[in-house]
């Protein structure tokens, strides 16, 4: 075996034998390298928590390296590769995850928050091409036709100007969002919480297929491994680690894609959240985070690509209603157009009145207005010209 | 006469001789008062512009006095009365317009932005208390459905809490804004752009008639001033200094609710917007709005109160869904909880696996959530407890 191999293999091992995003674990990998943690962790020189998790694992396959030689074997046999950070492909930004703490409540989910170990990816792309231009797009399982739609129109757009659509897989939001890169031609990636050999939900099997073959399917839980709800809440790092920037379309209150969103506003990326009626439950995870400082209001694609794209690539236009003909007025005459009655005409003097304008610049300006067709002069004064309907 | 009285009538001559918020005459008010600024009006000792107006107004009835005069007398005739800032009732929170001044685009609505010479008012409670605890609710005429209910809900609200609801009489949101006012039996106070005796649109007459009785029409134009629409956004800065905020329920892309919040702001009120579905026309401007800093989010009028009303006082709970019941556990036990499976038990070590808690830890915190009635004991492990439906 390789020194190279070696790596890989303990990568694997350690992957599987604590709950991903341990940081005792990444510490001591940062201090020591995989091969010397994987070691010590089989040695019991760590933590109680972190050994007891071990041992159980182990329960069936007491030796480390072969439990993870048969995992890399089955991952061969379905056509999955492992990725590790010593691999070209190691999307490099994943490594900011080291650097990510959270409110310190106690909880594993909020303390463990280090990158992964190694990924376990069904499809061809290379990840870090995939992920250098992505977007992740959110939210609710129990999403509104509202949201739907707004999902599928958001990841369509990105995914025409090339923007890799990475999402969670659920049902809802997820789901609408994969659905309109694929139908889009462009890249969609699915970060599980579970084996990428094990479809969940089981209702989008064909889904996931279909992802695997145009596009990702990725996942830090080795082969088999089950979703449980806090791997979800775990694995939500990653998708925030993984892209430039993430969208909530539609979160309830208390909701895992407002975590997400969470995480990519602590690690610096573009926080997004769609707005929608304040009458609606599905918005009202969203309009809470756009009440938070750092979460911007996207309406639409080219918003999001206004806050991820490069400086002067991807800017989107000002709203700004329709514009009108005398926009292009100076503002004298602008505002003696303004002044200027629909039906009955008034004076140049009056019209200057109303306006704030002197009389004298009202006789020099009306005439041109008259000139340019926004005005007509009548009964020895003026009125606005009828508008072509 | 008596000195108050000469005052008095200054000012009325002056809000008729020049377009309200007039700058020049604003400043030439401060430094020599009214009485002296009207002799120098009249006598042409200011620009052309202020004199051109003045003399235009003076064309049927050239002596200033006796048109003030008999403005006064017909307001006494209408039951309406005028407030000038020498009154104890002035708000004396319009002198703020003083200092505003807006990007210099020579447009007179821009730099034009004085407080008024005097108020044209109809009805009976005083300005300043009414003034002291107020919101206003502005939007599109063309409003939407759900434009129409947001508004009437957050108007209801703030007037069912005493605060009065400040709107401009127009169609749509502002409409919905007063009539609910009423409706709770509440304060509300219609700003107009015209004679406070010219219902317009003429369509609100009632509305109107009935604002008059319960609460208070004010203009700064005389009677018998007619609506330009110049003048509707001359009248917005009062709006927007007369109250404690201005919340936007809908607008389009170009519209004036805009320009009434973009004065808040930049008088240090409370700016806020109501967000809609981005596919709606009517919500464009206010998302527009909410993208830029210093706008807020609101999603009713709860939270209106959190950003007008004092400290300590009306402050909105948190939108954070439903309460589970697990919230109260300490971390470790909300952990071991999130990871014990729904149908097929798990032992304590797997089950501490998962949640990336010591074996001896699930082993000590199982049993009390199984007395709590959260985890059932099965096939000599743990599962979820049913959950009553």
């Amino acid at each position: 075996m390789t020194d190279t191999d070696e790596v890989r293999l303990a990568r694997v091992a350690l992957g599987c034998l604590a709950e991903p995003g341990n940081r005792e674990l990444g510490v001591l990998v940062r201090q020591v390298g995989p091969v010397d943690a994987l070691d010590r962790l089989l040695k019991g020189y760590v933590s109680e928590r972190l050994h007891d998790t071990a041992r159980l694992r182990l329960a069936d396959e007491p030796d480390a390296h072969r439990l993870a030689g048969s995992l890399v074997d089955s991952a061969d046999r379905l056509g999955a590769r492992i990725v590790t950070p010593e691999d070209d492909e190691w999307p490099p930004q994943l490594d900011d995850l080291a650097h990510l703490s959270r409110a310190a409540d106690g909880r594993a989910v909020e303390r463990d928050t280090d990158p992964p170990q190694c990924l376990w990816v069904r499809g061809h792309p290379a990840l870090d091409a995939v992920f250098d231009r992505s977007v992740a797009v959110v939210g609710a399982r129990a999403a509104s036709n509202y949201g739907t739609y707004v999902a599928t129109e958001l990841a369509h757009g990105l995914a025409e100007r090339d923007w890799t659509v990475v999402s969670g897989g659920a049902f809802g939001i997820d789901a609408a969002a994969h659905r309109a890169a694929l139908a889009a031609g462009g890249l969609t990636a699915a970060v599980l919480a579970c084996g990428v050999d094990r479809p969940y939900p089981l209702g989008h099997a064909n889904l996931f297929d279909r992802i695997g073959e145009a596009g990702l399917l990725i996942s830090e839980w080795p082969l088999g491994a089950a979703p449980h709800r806090l791997r979800f809440l775990i694995r939500n790092r990653v998708i925030a680690a993984l892209t430039r920037g993430t969208v909530v379309v539609e979160a309830a209150g208390r909701s895992g894609a407002r975590q997400t969103l969470g995480r990519a506003r602590a690690l610096g990326r573009a926080a997004m959240a769609v707005p929608g009626p304040v009458t609606s439950a599905m918005s009202v995870g969203c309009h809470a985070e756009l009440r938070e400082v750092g979460t911007r209001l996207v309406n639409n694609y080219r918003e999001v690509l206004e806050e991820v794209g490069r400086i002067g690539d991807d800017l989107a236009p000002m709203p700004r209603g329709l514009d009108r003909p005398h926009d292009t007025l100076d503002p004298i005459a602008a505002q003696l157009l303004d002044a200027v009655p629909p039906r009955r005409a008034s004076s140049a003097e009056e019209i200057a009145a109303t306006a704030g304008v002197s009389g004298r610049d009202a006789r020099r300006t009306l005439p041109s207005l008259v000139a340019a067709g926004f005005v007509v002069e009548h009964d020895n004064g003026y009125r606005l010209a009828p508008r072509p309907s």
